[in-house]
């Protein structure tokens, strides 16, 4: 029982840092995106096609969560943007705090675009606020079609879905269909985009929600100054 | 800092309370299996498989550990075995205490092995010592060969390695021989097959460990008896 107060300190100073960071970063007009899936759906290559694809637009930077390894940081910069890597020593999430200590690693008035890599876990990153401006949730088709319904936090609180590897539907039980309507089910509010970051198919329609995003940022960046 | 002596406590009980479980199971001559996996990589599907190429010769029992829904107990009685559903209410893995709490839903006279099915997460369960004679993590090949090394813990506390989905390996880049590799990187001890829960392949090599072991844990019995 002695736990829950706590946690509960430790969550709510967890939402006032992240509400400062939110507020540092929209001064900066920088979006931020705290991308949330399973181990292995994507999020790392995902990350690679939006920075490849966006250059010259706009400017990237990482942030990369992993319990240990900075394998998926020398992915990102391979890929051409700055990255910073958090090793959470086995922690299951990142939190605010996190954040906050490797933001001065990276040259913010040089970045349009934060995407942070959570660590790969589809429960225990839901619940902490990172600053973002959006959670973005990524979903593997191979890991099924009722997903959603198994763990719906990790949809429940996103803005925008990502389903991945769809080019292996033709040899998989999961349609993509099912999981849209599944999807829906738990938040029919998500913009939901099918992608397959290997073959390239549907990335489009992706960066195109990114790029509306970072309109609607600077927007309301010159409404306020 | 408040939450550290705290959280030993939590887990000094569950230790405590896992091995008296432990004791309790194999008085009965139970192999109980703990198995830890991310969403989707196929643990029901293994289940599934063992419940129906074992029955005649054992009698298994299955808990069945989600955050909501009860779609996979469903699937395991469907499958021919009694089943009990723990929903942890958005918890990220099981704890012994929930184990002790659903014991007695389940006939133990009539069991033979007894299957846990962990939360889908491949991080957080690691800690958490259920009363199991072995972890058993489930790695599924669309998940990529490099997993073992982002996420050491659940291999480095397991005693076996099921490689799942190994139909897939002509249409992705990741490899079986190389998630092998990885692997025996992390714990070279482990006991690893490769195994396609849609077609069949492999399943019978698993089938013969869960068979040894059966056996190992009556030698055990008969001896301290």
């Amino acid at each position: 029982m002695g736990r829950i107060p706590i946690m509960s300190d430790v969550t709510s100073a967890n939402a006032a840092l992240a509400d400062a960071l939110r507020r540092e970063l929209a001064e900066r007009g920088i979006l931020t995106l705290n991308l949330i899936a399973s181990p292995g759906a994507g999020k790392t290559a995902l990350i690679e096609w939006t920075i490849k694809r966006l250059a010259g637009e706009y400017r990237i930077a990482v942030i990369e969560g992993d319990l240990t390894t900075r394998l998926d940081a020398d992915r990102i910069i391979a890929a051409g943007a700055p990255a910073v890597q958090i090793n959470t020593g086995g922690g299951c999430h990142l939190e605010a705090r996190m954040i906050r200590d490797v933001l001065a690693q990276l040259s913010l008035d040089e970045v349009d675009i934060l995407i942070i890599e959570n660590v790969g876990n589809l429960v225990c990153p839901t619940g902490w606020d990172l600053g973002e401006d959006a959670k973005v949730v990524v979903a593997s088709l191979p890991e099924g079609d009722d997903k959603p319904l198994k763990y719906p936090g990790a949809f429940d609180t996103a803005q925008a879905a990502v389903i991945n590897k769809i080019d292996l539907e033709p040899y998989l039980p999961a349609r993509v269909e099912r999981l849209r309507a599944n999807i829906a089910r738990i938040n029919p509010e998500l913009d939901v985009f099918a992608v397959s970051c290997t073959t390239g198919a549907g990335v489009e329609a992706w960066l195109d929600w990114v790029r509306q995003r970072v309109q609607r940022k600077r927007a309301q960046g010159n409404e306020a100054s």
